[in-house]
């Protein structure tokens, strides 16, 4: 018989045609050449990850649960793990889902919650790796005007009004309030208050992604909108509108994939129903390995704010130093990026060949926009660079800046 | 401020209120009683998970890697892991991609195939959780019959005239070719043939899950889907139109949960766009220590192989010797399951709570029909089920059954 020739690209679906390779992966491979040094990814501190104690902590469990350790396990998650995270959270066992990394969380949650066509805001920048999350189910979405505190309310109300004027079923804001990727900006505590209640009284969820919480190194933590929130539904998590995503890949190490979703019971129950689908449960091993490293997370918080801190402090006194006049920076309070803006008319896309031929590099801003703009901004991450590295590199990125502006 | 009472309910989306609570995962929870003898469940024998492998393997990795064991990696997956799979199957390392677990691997399959309305076909029964993973893309399915010699491709031929006689537009089957769950049945070498050239005309997707492949306890061995679509394809794994899915959970260990999918470029493309929306990659660690158990892979699948083989082969005894006459059960040659089917009119649903009356449970074959069937149809698992626990277990059964004939 004659072979048929398939055309696999024809038997892709719709939503898949709208998926392209992240715009960020691609610049990754641009940046990634030997003797650049990189400041584009976002990657935890390698040479801070507690490996003895993962050693340990593995060894122990195969001892303590010996082959259940190793077998199939409840979607839901492993018990005393989940246990943990809602005694810190005030909230039942029954409102915590584990999952493989909070990109699970955000996969799950649209395909939950998203129907083709809702409008889900988000903050103008957000973090990609989000939109990449709910892209297959086809969202639109709106853009919220951000400032040095974060989102600007009074501009999301604007937006709501637009969309409810057109006839748009707005279904959700996605927010990161702390040390936001990318910015590394924090939503102040007026704004978080203010956030809650328009949201609540407009009937929008607020997916909250908060990888990044734990590891503030100055100023004063605020509540969570999930704690505001919950404080609004008078204590009761199953009325809380808000839905909290957080992760042990930032404080502990990101390559066990353990993270975690708060949210109200349907939510939960639907997120179960839709993880069995996914991945039938997050491993068993790593679930118990994070739980047995659950006493040195306090002390391996420490260390990690610290040494980031004084990264980042670093790298602004750098950028002060080397950066040309009319180039504004943000200065995070925690986290792991800070951000970048050039005078309007420069492109960082543009510009990035020239910073590599000075062996540094960086991500251009413009892919955190879910709707484009920020051509002339980029994100800079300082959470696993070494100092002289940092020196070195924002002298290369100020000649290349300074070169590009005169 | 007034609280506003929200209705979590009513803001998800239309695909999660699709979704069930698995069927199964109910009936597991009444069968898991103590002192029931449950068959129900689908699990590979724990005592024989390589333990003390596993602890090596994560301390080895631990002190080969350091920190990068623990640190974000790519989406595709382990090089050496994806090299050695690609190896054994005589295709490029480019055509595989690592999943957490096969049900990953048909999650994303979905994903990036499905469009709603698309018919997918499936075999009558199938494996219900390839139907979870498909659900939240809201395909139309249609089941083909099978016998002993598994898919009917004459009636497959006939399914797909009618689909295309009412304008459907067919996308793919899904099948389960070796030891099928829920079955245990094999498809026959002719069938395969007849069944890859006829997709192939067609120009359907063919899904194969073979996670019991390896597991052969009896009979020869036939050549995949996968291999028999290259031979058609002319050794071009790009025109291949099988897409083959396995995992080391039921030849190693499921708690890790290490799978991957060999499919041609376009789909694998998009895979890795899906996947990096889904979890950003699988467990780093997991990925390195299933690495590092290759070389006890073979003796490992030995081991499975003759444990599941006298299980098999002694529930098969003790059925012969205690179900009534008139009831029909599979000899499976490999795998972990076989199937139950009593004389019509009886409801194994219905007769369950008898059974746990006597100590002994098994699941409906009901759920396991994507559109339903099979309402006088069981199956039993052998997999984790000790020696003398067959013995009572089948015996119990046996009563229950006579008794519910008589």
């Amino acid at each position: 018989m004659t072979t048929t020739a398939f055309d696999m690209s024809a038997q892709l679906s719709r939503r898949a045609r709208t998926m392209n390779a992240s715009a960020i992966r691609e610049i990754l491979k641009i940046t990634q050449q030997p003797d650049v040094i990189s400041f584009a990814g976002g990657l935890p501190a390698p040479e801070l990850f507690p490996i003895e104690d993962v050693r340990r902590a593995a060894d122990d469990v195969l001892t303590r649960y010996g082959p259940a350790a190793l077998q199939y396990s409840t979607t839901e998650g492993h018990a005393p793990l989940r246990e943990w995270i809602a005694m810190r959270h005030g909230i039942p066992a029954a409102n915590v889902q584990i999952v493989t990394g909070s990109q699970q969380g955000l996969d799950l949650l649209g395909k939950v919650l998203i129907d083709e066509g809702d409008t889900v805001l988000v903050e103008a920048p957000t973090y990609l790796g989000a939109l990449q999350s709910f892209q297959p189910y086809l969202p639109r979405y709106a853009q919220i005007p951000t400032d040095d505190g974060g989102i600007d309310v009074e501009a999301l109300e604007r937006v709501l009004h637009e969309q409810q004027a057109q006839g748009q079923r707005v279904k959700l804001l996605y927010a990161i309030p702390n040390f936001q990727n990318p910015t590394g900006r924090t939503l102040s505590l007026e704004r978080r208050q203010a956030l809650v209640e328009l949201t609540a009284r407009h009937g929008l969820l607020i997916i909250e992604d908060d990888p990044y919480g734990e590891l503030r190194f100055s100023g004063e933590p605020a509540p969570s909108l999930y704690e505001l929130g919950l404080a609004l539904a008078g204590g009761d998590p199953e009325r809380n509108h808000v839905i909290y995503s957080s992760s042990f890949s930032k404080t502990l190490v990101p390559g066990l994939r353990d993270a975690w979703v708060q949210a109200a019971g349907p939510v939960i129950a639907k997120l179960i129903q839709a993880k069995q689908g996914s991945d039938l449960h997050t491993p068993t091993f790593n679930q118990m390995i994070i739980t047995e490293l659950l006493p040195i997370l306090p002390r391996q918080i420490e260390t990690v704010k610290r040494v980031y801190g004084e990264r980042g402090q670093r790298m602004i006194a750098r950028i002060s130093e080397h950066f040309p006049a009319g180039v504004e920076f943000t200065q995070p309070q925690g986290g792991m990026f800070l951000w970048v803006t050039l005078p309007q008319g420069l492109d960082t896309t543009a510009l990035l060949p020239r910073a590599v031929e000075r062996k540094v590099a960086y991500v251009p801003g413009s892919p955190f926009f879910a709707l484009g703009g920020g051509e002339n901004t980029m994100r800079l991450s300082y959470s696993s660079a070494a100092p002289e590295k940092i020196d070195q590199g924002m002298r290369a990125l100020g000649e290349t800046l300074s070169e590009a502006l005169a």
